[in-house]
C-alpha cells in the first residue's frame, strides 16, 4: 500500500480480536512514534505502552466508559513533556509545540498500524488526572492520547470529509 | 518506499530548487491533509496555499526572519479553526483537539512531501497575529503551522532520535 492509498485506509477501529500483538509489531509502532518530528528535535515525550488487563481495565473508566479500550491487547498513552518544551520555546513550546509534536508522534503510530494491518483508535476523551493517577505518571508527564491497538475485528466504513474546495484558499 | 522507510527518510529541508510543483502534487499534499483524522470528525481546519511571490515574501517576516521560507514555491499555512471544536468539546476542543488535529494533518502533509520526493519543513515558531494579517484570515482561524514545500535542494543528515527505553515505560 503506498502513503496516499495508507492515509486513506486509515479508520478508527473500536473492536479488535482476543490476540495479542507480536513484540516486533509493538516495536514498529514505537519507532513511528519515536521518528515523529518535534519543535527544535526536544522529542518532548513519553509512551506508556499498557498490555496488563488490570490496568486496560482502569483505562475504560479514565476513558469515561469507552469500553472497547480494554477490548485491546495493548493501549499506548502518548505524554506530553511540556516543561522540555517551554525550556526553549516558553509559552508557545508548553501550550503548542509539545502538543503537536505528540499529536505527530500519534499519527506515526496510526499510519503504521494501518501499515501492519493492525487497527488503532485515537482517544483523546478522558481524564487526565485519572489517567496520570492509574499509570503514577510523573508529575512532569501530561498524558494527551490514548492509542488502543489490536488486529481489527471490524473495518469501519469511511467517514466523510469536507470537500477541498471548503477548506483550502489558494493565494 | 513502505511506511516505516518514509518516516525515517522525512528531513526538514530547508533549501529548494527554483521549479514550481506540478499542480497534481499539490492536490496529492492538500488531500493528505484533508484526510487526517479529528476529533468527532470535525475536521477543524483550513489550509491557505500561498504561492504568490510577493505574499511568500511576507511569510518570511511573519516566520522571524527565516528566508528561505520564500525560497519554497508554495507554503501551506495551516489554521485550526477552535470555535469549531469547542462547539463539541468546550475548553478540551478549542486548546487541544483541534490542535492535535492540525498537527497530524501537517504530519500528513509531510510524510506525503517525502513520498512524492519533495521536501518541506514543519515551522512552528512565527507571528501569528501578523500571519493573520498578511493573509486577511477570518477572525475564527488560527494559524498553527508554516509549510514551505519545494523539490529539494539538500538533504538534510538524519536528527539523532532519544532512545526507546527512554521514551516508553511498559505496564
Amino acid at each position: 500500500m503506498n502513503f496516499e492509498e495508507l492515509v486513506r485506509q486509515r479508520r478508527s477501529v473500536r473492536r479488535f480480536e482476543d490476540r495479542s500483538l507480536p513484540p516486533e509489531m509493538v516495536d514498529t509502532l514505537l519507532e513511528a512514534a519515536q521518528w515523529a518530528p518535534s519543535g527544535g528535535n526536544l522529542q518532548p515525550w513519553h509512551f506508556y505502552v499498557v498490555e496488563e488487563a488490570s490496568v486496560r481495565e482502569q483505562m475504560v473508566d479514565v476513558a469515561k466508559g469507552q469500553t472497547f479500550v480494554a477490548e485491546a491487547p495493548m493501549i499506548i498513552v502518548v505524554c506530553a513533556d511540556p516543561d522540555r518544551s517551554a525550556e526553549r520555546y516558553h509559552e508557545r513550546g508548553r501550550t503548542l509545540f509539545c502538543l503537536q509534536d505528540t499529536a505527530a508522534a500519534v499519527q506515526n503510530v496510526l499510519l503504521a498500524a494501518v501499515h501492519l494491518g493492525l487497527g488503532a483508535c485515537w482517544i483523546g476523551l478522558f481524564d487526565e488526572e485519572e489517567c496520570s493517577q492509574v499509570l503514577s505518571l510523573p508529575p512532569h508527564l501530561r498524558p494527551v492520547a490514548m492509542i488502543p491497538v489490536g488486529f481489527p475485528a471490524q473495518q469501519p466504513r469511511v467517514r466523510p470529509r469536507r470537500p477541498i474546495e471548503e477548506i483550502v484558499t489558494r493565494v
